[in-house]
């Protein structure tokens, strides 16, 4: 009984992993929208007023069971990786 | 235009970051019941051969911008903070 309810609940724990794959690259997907719009615009890509906004909605929403520390080092890690996503992006524009 | 396009952009990215703030926050809750179950059936809560095949699974199914590199890191980052909250729920359960 108890190997089916883990089966179960793994099955369902593979469904959230996919569903947060495609969000999480879809979130890169529009910071590199952002990216080419801020470039075109001239503007500094990194935004730390803006990236603070961010993590204070993530403060305010955050109904657990994760911590809001735990959250907020999980979304710098995420701010980072698209950070230098967009630095990569831009590396290959100076290339064309 | 432009800033009104980045207005846009920043809603959908906002909107984002709220859909991911609730995945992670229902991954976790779905960890914590695995953690439940193992614990019941006297199972080691870290198990690296489950942490492999999620791994597989996020690079067979990832389309990117993200390099698979890049998500594998993201999601072991994720991996570790719900193998604490285990930890932490673990201690807790041994303090009452």
């Amino acid at each position: 009984m108890s190997n089916e309810e883990l089966e179960a609940l793994r099955e369902q724990l593979d469904d959230v992993n996919l569903q947060l794959l495609e969000l999480i690259n879809k979130r890169a997907g529009l910071v590199q929208e952002i990216g080419k719009v801020k470039s075109r615009a001239g503007q500094n890509r990194f935004d730390p007023v803006r990236e603070r906004k961010m993590l204070d909605m993530i403060t305010e929403n955050n109904e657990g069971p994760f911590e809001t520390s735990t959250m907020q080092h999980l979304f710098k890690q995420i701010f980072q990786a698209s950070l230098e996503l967009q630095e990569d992006d831009n590396r290959k524009a100076l290339l064309v």
